[in-house]
């Protein structure tokens, strides 16, 4: 290939890809001045969260006495900075409006928000202490609640899934769906930040876990690896389209314990105090106090030599 | 312990460690200026593969009407460079050649298939427009396009993998695995470069789906989490090793739509328009529009207090 | 909002977070001078030590003949000083001790611990490469122990665990189960550090594996991914709480292998040769040579348009 | 040192660092949301101005025909968000008006600024281009033009000088003067941006040059490393302060040449073609074509044994 | 070159340099868990202690009122930490004593000298301020105070200065003479920290300023580029090397002035509101209210073409 | 300004910055597979070498007895591979060859280059042996060696002045006038690589040193900041530029001292044993022993008020 080839293969390709027809619904146009959202200030976002719930756990400094106050003032400081900068960025994504004071309209928004979220953290770190606890006593393998709160997936997936509820409540497009992913990556786990979850929530192992957007968790809820609280069918609208914001996740009461691999689908409510069995499949709703367990295979002999 | 004694055990160790036959089947010895395949740049790699066919998502910068092409024609040039010195290490990294002008002889094969590749992006841009719309359709919690590109773990390992298939058919050692690998680990999607996926293809949440090398997808294919499209059993060779190649994955023809959990097994032939239930085993062939469930367990009275 | 209404509300939340009550058991208070573990840090010394066992792999310069025993030097020393800084970090994490010199007191046994830990890295790496072996020949899909070093999960998964599980057999806290963490967050692969396996062991693809911290695996174990060798019920204290430290995992007798999905529960026997078939679940022990899969479904007819 | 004493004294010193009374005159108080200077951001600033006047010196990428035009776009684009970001950070930097819209105030003129700058750029390349022939024709160590432009500590100096000049000409306040320091750091040139200088200038060596605010340089002039061209006195106002802003520094005429450690002081005409040599001081006009050298030392023997 | 000769001949400079005849004089050898001196670190402690002495200039968040106590809070914390491990760094890097507790020994020391000198930080910055304020009353082109603390290389300087004496005052070794060189190279300004300087101190430009260890500067002195205040000669020893700690500097009186460029050697006293023109070599004291200028150079002609 | 306006501003001045009439000699353009000389790897080849020569200072890892062969080795690799390649882009950049081959012509030299600096490095340690012993003699202010290797400029300077005069001897083109540039921004000490300078060499302070390309000096010499050896005048050839490569700076013979601010110029030798004063102005050759100082101003009465 001489140069003269490469030249013209790279920039017969540079024209295409430069074609507008060849991106126009891929491509995201940014307004002057309109902020992007950064996945790099999110990230900071919730390494800030998470040091504010958890003093002392995340953070880079010796926390002590007479010096917390200190810490949480600087954070919170930092945290309003990055959180409104990074809601106003969710709102210009979403908005489709192309004056030019685009970004000034949803500033003062957008810092309003921010505030109201830092109000509600006290709340937070309320449910996410009865997380920990359950977590802790639900696990013989936990020793302390540290352990839990410096690296079990679960409570990280839970406080994921806590922000970004109350972002999505406060009316914050795209950044909540992004919070959940960064758990979701990391863990395993994927809460829809539009669910409702109780108190005292456990999930243990939890890779796999798959929680709807219209699913509504009541306390003291527990829940193992594999599990799928989904939806079974979606009505269509007329051009065959689902139709969304349908309620069509399950609902399960106070106190059910859901283990391995189990699948639940469809608006059914699993009653409280229910136990279900590993890899079951339920599609029905349950009264409370039930069990269900899958029934148990057959030994089936193999006549090949190595596989199944 | 003396530093005496310090000295001696860390010594002693690292004579160990340093013996040839502790280490020489795993051991990556290098010729002198030979290239090594780096994360770092992988990871560069598919970024700007990101940020090229979906203009203005995961970029720094502000993108404006009128510097598409700048973007265009600098990201291509970066990845350019990026992509010919990881296929250069990918070549080297499997090559047994004992000679000194190793590199050489892959460097100007390295460059050519890299220019290969950048030419086959405005196919891979059209594929995955195809992918996302897909996408957006078949969830009712998706808001749009955007949110779809910008958080969708789905849309994330089904670019890794058809970047991936594009350059393992372009016979790049190594490197395609390892893009596959990447995409795993962020998404808990595990797709062999190797398979074969058609277009408009949906996965949903994707947690544990492991699509197996030889698998074949036809068009509109959509998977949830924790499917396998998996061997059933590996034909061995004399000395009682799987013979490598043989396909041993399933067919999914058009418009196959699989529930989470599901695992299909072996060298079977979905047909056009199936859809398989959740957690459901299959290891047969099935007609064209089929319906599989999984057989509903019974509700069984426990006896213990806490377990099942 | 006014500045005055927004400094009110974030000195009032700020005062609210400070309150003791608010985090007293989520939070972790440090004495002066005493370390805090870093995932930084702990991220180091994973690569370390991978780069020490399969050197010229990861590391960032050439390796060439004759220069391996001063990149085992120099890697040793730098994994000596990292690694006894988190062991103390870690000792100090969970020690209630409020005297002065805590650290002093710990410091020398952390070093002590960092140097058992470090000669016992040659019996580490023997014990992988039969892992390396296994893994290579258990996948047709493999093309060279380089590939597999390089890029499979289940290598990376079993390192750490390895890893951990000394550090946990040398009493460290804290640490080893974080490790055991980073591999579950990266591979999706959650192994306890205190499960007991064998050599040879492989894990394929490995997304939602669970291996509970009482299992105990023989040698020449094989489990795709998505497998739980997890608890079946926890006996209680008087207080209605779990009872720490009983074996309730199962025991895989060696050569078993457990294929995709499947869950086995409890302290039951699995035993040698046996075979697991995909989503099976298994709460009892079972003879040699088993062979288990799941009763086929059976076809159902669907009436809804869409969905199942 | 007791715990409680380590305590008292510790928050004592910050409760006296907090005093408003020890800070008023030293600190500066941000408005909410008013952007600060970024070291970092004018640090990127000048790399950028650096690498698309003399394209293909100090960016990361290769520059080949036909990719020019990309990299100025892109590099064009980042430096106009930089940029506009710094301008409008100095702007609030210099504001004392306290109203809340003080941002969205100077945003638009910020902007404005930005875009007249980079309109300036290809100007500040015509004129560098003549001050890099300048210092090659002058410089017999001088091997090329890339040498000069790649590691000459005059032209950087001369190069932020230039843009610092323009700023302060566009009204910017402060980041003209602090880009001026960010030469003066790397090279020991201080160059004020109000002075002004005409084409094809050379400064060898450089450390210790000074040139004042009120100077005014011709073209083709030439000057060494300690040269100072500064102000002999200060009128003071009738407190006795320094009267700002009258004229108190050198004209240097064309074709001037002033040799290391030269001394100029005040409002002084040096003629067009005068070489003032070495040590030199100087505080009346000369006219043109002036030769001046400080006259011959005696030699004067030592009494004693080590120094002078 | 073979492979062979290339390996010989670097393993024969590997092990030359590892020789220790070779590096005896020239290596810092530690003690086992000894801390070494970081250049990183102490660059962190400078940026700390001049973001709490200037709030809200150099740091990366906004001040805002009420907020000053929480950063002043949490910036003393970091500074305790990073401080008092240098100082014990540098206690380390010139104790000789070799028994195993070396570092416990100096370990309270350190911690004590890093809370004497933050007590000392409120003085520090009361200095600091008479300094900016001259600064700026004596410098035509200042704007005002923000860009003299932003921006002026004499204010970076003395600021380092006056750090450094403290922890010399102190007994803190090797730190100081470092934090001392940091500005010098970056300003071009050679304070020793063992110098005496009052308040109201003004550099201007400052470039080649050369003050020596045992100077003695009153207040309100002012000092231009290239000044040196030296030492004439140095009394030998017996074996003919010079005599350490004799008083060899000058002694400046309250009030003077010097100009750029002026040499000022051995211990002399300049008295008070004496004023020291460019470029003069005073090696005698002079009484107060003395005025000293170079004597004119005569106007010399040339007779070569173009040089001097 | 509208959006309108704004764009065409911009594209306007990209137009104008990609016309290769405005940058033709400003710009540096690569062949393909080019390497361009980074400064971000120039510096690590500083660091490295820092390292090497004086071990255990520079480092981020602890020296032991015993450990010191190791760490040489993995610098020397580190070494080997930056070196030899900054090397090939110095080539590379001063190469008008167009061929394709361009870089693996010179990859070959670049090697061979880089193994004749390497072995040379023993004679660099020797040689800086005796100038750190030389400057701890020379000042009564240092304490140990070891604070004269970690903080002295002049150390720092001569080092990279040795670094770059092998690597010119070597016939490396750019490369050692970057390297001597480097440290004339961190010491404002200019010495040319090419000058010729011998053992025991002392430079105090040092700001404003200049030392030009074909200085010679012998052992034992020692000056102080502001020194400088220049050329008095260029021969100019037929077209006036100045004829290059002519002896045009001075000779200083062995044990010759140096005061501030004295400047030396043109091919004069100042005989062994010469002590030249502060601020002199020497151009003609002096004989052995000679001792010269500038003559004592007279002081002279001022009529203004506040400058001179």
């Amino acid at each position: 290939m001489t140069t003269k080839e490469f030249d013209a293969k790279i920039n017969n390709t540079i024209l295409k890809l430069s074609e507008p027809e060849s991106y126009k619904q891929l491509c995201h146009e940014h307004h002057q001045g309109e902020p992007l959202p950064s996945i790099k200030n999110l990230t900071k976002v919730i390494d800030l969260v998470r040091e504010i719930l958890f003093p002392g756990y995340f953070g880079t400094t010796t926390l002590r006495t007479g010096t917390t106050q200190h810490y949480m003032g600087v954070y919170i400081d930092e945290l309003f900075e990055l959180l409104s900068g990074e809601i106003l960025a969710g709102m210009c994504f979403e908005c489709n409006d192309d004056s030019d004071n685009k970004v000034s309209i949803h500033n003062e928004r957008a810092k309003k928000i921010a505030v109201d979220f830092i109000e509600f953290l006290p709340e937070i770190r309320r449910m996410l202490g009865t997380d920990v606890e359950a977590t802790f006593l639900n696990d013989p393998a936990a020793r302390n609640f540290g352990e839990v709160i410096f690296s079990y997936p679960g409570i990280r997936a839970i406080m994921n899934y806590r922000v970004a509820h109350k972002l999505l409540q406060l009316e914050v497009p795209l950044i909540p769906r992004f919070i959940s992913e960064m758990a979701h990556s990391e863990t395993g786990i994927d809460i829809h930040p539009r669910a409702q979850i109780g108190e005292k929530f456990t999930i243990d192992h939890g890779t796999g876990v798959v929680i709807g957007s219209t699913a509504i968790l009541g306390n003291n809820v527990k829940i193992y690896q594999g599990v799928t609280l989904g939806a079974k069918s979606f009505p269509l609208d007329e051009e065959g389209n689902p139709i969304k914001g349908i309620p069509r996740h399950p609902i399960l009461e106070d106190d059910v314990v859901i283990y391995a691999g189990a699948t639940i689908l469809g608006r059914v409510t699993i009653g409280k105090g229910s136990v279900i069995g590993g890899n079951v499949w339920v599609t029905n709703s349950l009264p409370p106090n039930s069990r269900v367990v899958q029934k148990r295979p057959k030994d089936i002999p193999f006549t090949d030599g190595a596989g199944i």
